[in-house]
């Protein structure tokens, strides 16, 4: 499992004072990026050099608690197959506290496809590596 | 049903050319205060005279293709109660054609709270009567 | 002088329950996007097809007014050359009343450079005449 | 001085594949953001406790070098005052290297006004201790 730490930004935050619900999914998008760097996969060239897109075909997400500019929070995501050309990637986001406290819970769905014929296609084997020391 | 319609500007998409996958929900964010406006409830004062908030409890996405900086769209919403404190909004979002191609489906359910004590309240009447019309 | 009207959104504002001071660049930028749809100038084709690039090179604010959730604002911009290879946009931001009242000035400087090479060169026919236009 | 390091991320950027340029003034607000937190200054509630805004007046920059999704900064910051009710802030963004490149210098005015008249008035002392450390 993967864990990626920030700070809730002003940026983040509309006027009701809180996280702007469709940023909680900019945020786990992030720790997913990060993620994918930690497994030497850079996003500025990776995709292109293998001709490949992995778009997010669906997500969901349940939000808890409000998150509020200053608030430190944690990232946790687990990642597993849906087949040879796709994954579901589930997102932890927690206050840090003490005491912790879960604010969200959501998830990704990806299909690997490929950017000349937008065709789906089986990952890379760098993303199936990557698939394998998030589970 | 509500609809909303605008054009995707460069704001909204990412890296990868098209519109990043969080503002999809951000956009139908959009469409759902438009159609409040329609309604006469003003967002900037509503919710404090009435000391609610409707936050967003969940959100569930598809994304079936992706939309390019000055793309037309339109949103087209359909909201119905999930109890006396609650509503789901359902929206459909178009690339506007000829011919119209839908893009996503986006869903996202709100839980109306006493902004004091964040316990679950009734809806105040004009959102009652704002989610009749938007059946 | 080109004109463009929106509502302030949600996704505009931030916890000081008003627009945050990037985006009313971000705002600006949607006006350019919308004066150069109106010449005619596809923004998801245009600068691939002349292979050119138009970044901004300098941004200039002053913020006058804050602007919440809701207002109607209106974006008049005007442009003028800074040679053959350049331009400078003046935009006013108001927020619709009555009265009008100045929101907001910005001033973005645009430097037109070869997609490939990033060397400066002269502006493609079709984006001199839009400026001419909107002098 | 404060330094703030971070990486680029693909809510950052737009359809041309770099940073959007307002998003410049954003990741400069969060370095700011820090650099107030790490004086001891909780933004959730300093603001509210001491009844002040500090709201950015004017902003200019200049953007010198397109990053990247995946690339490293920094962003370093020096403030002064502007008077007894507010400050100045200059920011340079680099992209991390070796070598490190300078990709953009940005500055803000911030006015510090009485969240009720919003009348000016002097800073705060913690805040005045802030601008001290940060000269």
């Amino acid at each position: 499992m993967h864990e990626y730490k920030r700070t809730i930004h002003f940026a983040d935050t509309d006027a009701a004072g809180v996280v702007f619900f469709p940023n909680f999914l900019a945020i786990c998008h992030e720790a997913y990026e990060e993620s994918l760097a930690a497994a030497g996969i850079e996003l500025n060239t990776f995709f292109g050099a293998h001709a490949v897109l992995v778009p997010v075909a669906k997500s969901a997400a349940e939000f808890l608690r409000p998150l509020a500019c200053g608030d430190r929070i944690s990232v946790g995501l687990r990642a597993r197959p849906t087949g040879v050309d796709g994954y579901a990637i589930d997102y932890e986001v927690r206050r840090l506290g003490p005491p912790d406290k879960l604010a969200a819970r959501v998830r990704t769905e990806h299909v690997c496809i490929s950017a000349r014929s937008r065709e789906r296609q089986a990952l890379p084997a760098p993303l199936a590596a990557w698939l394998k020391a998030n589970a």
